[in-house]
């Protein structure tokens, strides 16, 4: 088994390099942190390079010996990205779905313009809690393979497909789904309990400090709100689209 | 008008004292960080002390003129808790709430053991969102003064009476109140759906990490549960919050 002791090992700060999203995008790879993320990927058939763990926690890694770099807590805390040092951190390729791969796929969100790491993985956990099929990204979206996605996405990240698409591209692809806008103002809302969800659809959030573009809301074919209380700050991102996804599940699960 | 241009200035010194808890509580004061905190508060009839900001912002808080101390660059870095420095920082005093004044309250929700200061703050915003008239924090939740907390609560911290109440308190000051307790795995659930909110309740939501106390599920009345996909993660808890606030409001609102 390869041990590796210092920080300035080349392997060591290659890997460092892939918190960075240009590094990721370049090499197609990943960081996994923590037992478990490592554990729900390797069964998801996500291909893991490299396990890289400290003497006292190889066993729980037993899984995957053959990958195992062993390290000290040094280097561990060099690759790790929290504050807290987890107790192994795994270098794996990125799975890139095509939007040809997800065509049949009836029950999609597309988020747009969202720059907050814990809000799209929040947004992942929620959409395959509430059997969403498949997530588009679009715009300036945050990178998905951001460490703090992949943490707060807690393993959706490989139950649930996400591509990334512009706009057009998905109308064209998707387009007999009906494009479902959610917006904070807007005089055409319907209330999202009279949508029906039985037929395809594509639910649309925007970004956190704007929300939809007018583009999109444009080339919606229906506008809905969460209805509030008057005099309340909207909803947080993440919770206005779990909500969308509860409702959607409750005509069609 | 006052002006302070060192950060060893004692009046900055004791402020900065008040991003820690033990500090805060000793003196029944709390930070707003930003402008638009400062003047919803100040719109809440919160007892704002003293705004500390720099010439250039000066025009922004002539609604409170005569709290107003100038500082410059260097001291309000000091004074914030975030990365990116804000246009001024507020010393207020804390609201406290007692148990009696929300005693005829009908649609509450207890939070037990939270540690999150963002799950804290969102599951405030949303509660004030769906018309929720209290919340009650019971155990070792975090505190409601923490910086992160306002920050996330946008408003919603000055829209809501809170209280700190331990649940055989709560228990017995609403003794003709549901209590539901949300559960994630457990046999005597309900469908959130087939409750009737028109009755008053007391929503229950434990931890992130380890749900509600074996204690305040045995003394609940219902335990229900947000049905979602086999094999998949639970909910977010600040996004499980919300979602049983919502079902609460399209029966009673």
């Amino acid at each position: 088994m390869l041990e590796i002791t210092s920080v300035n090992n080349e392997k060591i700060k290659d890997t460092v390099k892939l918190q960075q999203k240009k590094y990721r995008n370049e090499k197609g790879l990943f960081l996994l942190e923590g037992h478990k993320p490592i554990f729900e990927a390797y069964g998801s058939k996500i291909n893991i390079l490299n396990v890289y763990t400290t003497k006292k926690n190889l066993e729980k890694f037993d899984f995957i010996k053959d990958r195992i770099v062993i390290v000290n807590d040094a280097v561990l805390e060099k690759l790790s990205t929290t504050a807290s040092v987890c107790e192994a951190v795994a270098v794996a390729q990125q799975r890139l779905t095509s939007i040809e791969e997800i065509k049949n796929k009836k029950r999609l969100v597309l988020i747009e313009n969202i720059k907050d790491a814990g809000n799209l993985g929040t947004l992942l956990r929620s959409a395959a809690a509430f059997n969403i099929d498949a997530v588009i990204l679009s715009g300036e979206t945050i990178d998905l393979y951001n460490p703090k996605v992949v943490r707060s996405a807690v393993g959706a990240l490989f139950k649930i497909p996400v591509i990334n698409a512009d706009l057009n591209e998905a109308k064209k692809v998707f387009n007999s789904h009906n494009f479902i806008a959610t917006v904070v103002n807007h005089k055409d809302v319907v209330n999202p309990e009279t949508i029906d969800y039985t037929k395809p659809f594509v639910i649309m959030l925007g970004s956190e400090a704007d929300g939809l573009t007018q583009n999109a809301i444009e080339m919606s074919d229906i506008k809905t709100t969460i209805p509030i209380q008057k005099n309340t700050e909207s909803l947080n991102l993440s919770v206005a689209g779990a909500i969308m996804f509860y409702i959607t599940t409750k005509k069609t699960v």
